[in-house]
């Protein structure tokens, strides 16, 4: 779509020069998409890419697939408003529905939904929310990598009052790909129950299909009081909610017009900033929750959530192989179609800071040089990061795979820090 | 777009109790909208209401204006990716091309763009840029209502060290629509300037024309450091964005995959969440970055702003006329197509806690009865505001005055206080 002649070759030569700072991925992604369907993105250049990116786990059915695009021209045609506001709308009402049907019935049958506004993250919302049901303000989140056996309640906090809620994350993906254990979050839930603790579970990164259930939680079988969720439910467009058990109250505020939503009271407050509340307005925009609704359905109907437990199983399989062959390779971890490969420095330590992130970087220039896009995460940016969407088929899997391998087999071949391949010898991973 | 038989009826009678206190204009405004255009939404009731709450301002061309669509609907025919992290592409080159047209060359041509993530705030990410550039900590915000003569800086405050930024909302909207005078703006712009203090000018809610300039702070002749932008740029859709002179630095972190892009860190760091970065995602989605571009170039290819400032100017006056008449009404403030009327006690002053806000809500209610719908702002929420879009004609205007006047008159006999009306001897305005 451009807008005046040049643009294509224009974009990636001007961005540079008026927006470098705030750009990670297009530093480190020298690619201008024009046109993208499924797992492939075309760049002005020409060239397709593997795109196992998927907008950071957000497009579940990848780019453009049909059922997001008539959903939302659906709307589009049918006149609907794109923005009111809060408003109940027909639109609005169906992703609620669709996404009732995908939920346990002892939270579905007891759920209230809270749509994020845009400027305030659900996740400081959940926050309120548990802090307003229980009157405490203490919030335990399950931080260390990987995660505790047993974290709660910590030792020698006996006596201490419980927390107004318990987060978690099934599997820790900006952290490096730390998949919780089914074990630990049946422990969390038995103990959160005792205690009368809300056990919030943020679905952020996990939801709709991505780990090889619909919802990660439901591995272990646990049913949360609070679900974060964000990015696939949106089906490619921004859209963040809330569900929580009607227990927890309703505490917004009638004067709250442009805030958390959640408890009644902005969450994230800006330095006393004016326009605090200005990105507040989209409280679950109609596009968003047309092509949301298309995907939740489309996922369910089609048992993606089994194709992506599947084929991300034989995945990891794989890479372990892999990890097995390459002493650069460190632990691989992950669940369905989401992985982390940890880059190790060539005597299969961590290395010096720097030295693993330098190879993952590495890994991930390689990897676009041979046409496939990957992710590098974690806090020591060492960690290559796979989120293939749930509609990639065997053959592509291989694809991604075997140009992995390739570009994992240059690093190794010529290090970075100029010493050579060690194969094996090297401390445990 | 009902996706199941019986949806326009079962969604408002769904809605309360599956959501009921994150909403809050839901509550006030029990209206189902199906389909919408320019001033017009049209309910599931098949009522017609003239929208004077535009989204909150957010639609400055109203309702599915032709540009709008048509402009997203050649981002889905295009092939294009609706969504690729920060990723350049030409959709958001021609955004960029668009909004740098609008601004002041001093500023234009030292620009600097950052795309706010959904989920991280503008004003917050304004704000670690500006403690960045300065290595200073302090934000001074014109927070006082109204705004104060000499704000800044403060007297017995002499000896202490600048402020690491100012932040000025030209009109604060939310405050209860309190516009800043020129020469405070003027003032405030040159005493940032002796002390280097970045000026950080917060359009959130006034951009795009609706003071009656395309930018507000362009009715001082001033031009400030850093710009917030939000609402009216992402043409219906979700986009926030800050703007920044050049010179303010670019201390974006290559490891921040997923923060707040401005200053290379999460800009409202969430209870130690996971997930915290999840909706960090969104950096510029496409169809928002395709519809803020369409609606930018027509409020300039159209001159909207000197539409909104000439009937803006007209509705003020009748306002004030009618503001004259009761005693219920106190000060009317605003400017452009962004106006505030103040409702009081009986006796024209604020009155008892509650009084005045119960008879701004019944002022809303009374407009929603006459297919008008407004909004209500303010702390004490006692400030009935309209925000008509940019496109409204004058006879649109007309009867939307027509109609806010018939409702006050109904409020005023039937004071919900049980006391009479008083139109004249009461205190100063």
């Amino acid at each position: 779509m451009a807008r005046e002649s040049g643009a294509y070759e224009g974009a990636s030569r001007r961005q540079p020069v008026r927006e470098p700072a705030a750009r990670t991925y297009a530093r480190a992604l020298p690619v201008v998409p024009v046109r993208a369907r499924g797992l492939t993105i075309e760049g002005a250049d020409g060239r397709r890419y593997l795109d196992c990116v998927s907008g950071g786990g957000t497009l579940a059915l990848g780019h453009n697939h049909p059922v997001v695009l008539e959903a939302i021209r659906a709307v589009l045609d049918s006149g609907a408003p794109l923005h009111v506001m809060d408003l109940t709308t027909p639109v609005e009402d169906a992703f609620v529905t669709e996404l009732l049907r995908t939920l346990p019935p002892e939270l579905a049958g007891h759920a209230r939904v809270r749509f994020c506004p845009t400027g305030t993250d659900p996740v400081a919302s959940a926050v309120s929310l548990v802090r307003a049901a229980t009157g405490r303000s203490r919030v335990i989140t399950v931080a260390d990598e990987p995660f505790p056996d047993g974290l709660f309640p910590r030792d020698g906090e006996a006596g201490q009052e419980p927390p107004a809620g318990l987060l978690l994350e099934p599997v820790r993906s900006e952290a490096g790909v730390f998949p919780a254990a089914d074990a630990l979050v049946r422990h969390l839930r038995a103990r959160t129950a005792e205690q009368a603790v809300p056990l919030v579970v943020d679905e952020t990164g996990t939801g709709v299909g991505r780990t090889g259930a619909y919802w990660a939680f439901e591995h272990s079988g646990v049913t949360p009081d609070v679900l974060i969720l964000a990015k696939a439910i949106g089906g490619s467009l921004p859209l963040a909610a809330v569900v929580h058990h009607e227990d927890l109250g309703e505490p917004g505020e009638p004067g709250d017009s442009d805030g958390a939503g959640a408890a009644g009271r902005p969450a994230s407050p800006p330095a006393g900033g004016p326009g605090a509340s200005g990105t507040g307005a989209f409280r679950g925009n109609q596009l968003a929750l047309a092509a949301g609704a298309a995907t939740l359905a489309h996922v369910r109907e089609h048992r993606l959530s089994e194709h992506a437990a599947a084929l991300g199983g034989r995945m990891l399989t794989r890479l372990r192989a892999l990890a097995a062959e390459f002493a650069c390779l460190g632990d691989v971890r992950g669940r369905g179609l989401m992985a982390g490969i940890e880059l190790t420095a060539p005597d299969g330590t961590p290395g010096t800071p720097g030295t693993a992130a330098r190879l993952a970087a590495a890994v991930r220039r390689e990897c676009l040089r041979r046409g496939l896009i990957v992710d590098v995460t974690g806090p020591g940016a060492n960690v290559v990061r796979l989120l293939p969407p749930l509609i990639v088929t065997e053959e592509q899997m291989s694809a991604v795979l075997d140009r992995l391998a390739d570009a994992v087999r240059a690093v190794d071949r010529h290090r970075p820090d100029g010493t050579a391949a060690i194969r094996a010898g090297h401390g445990p991973r």
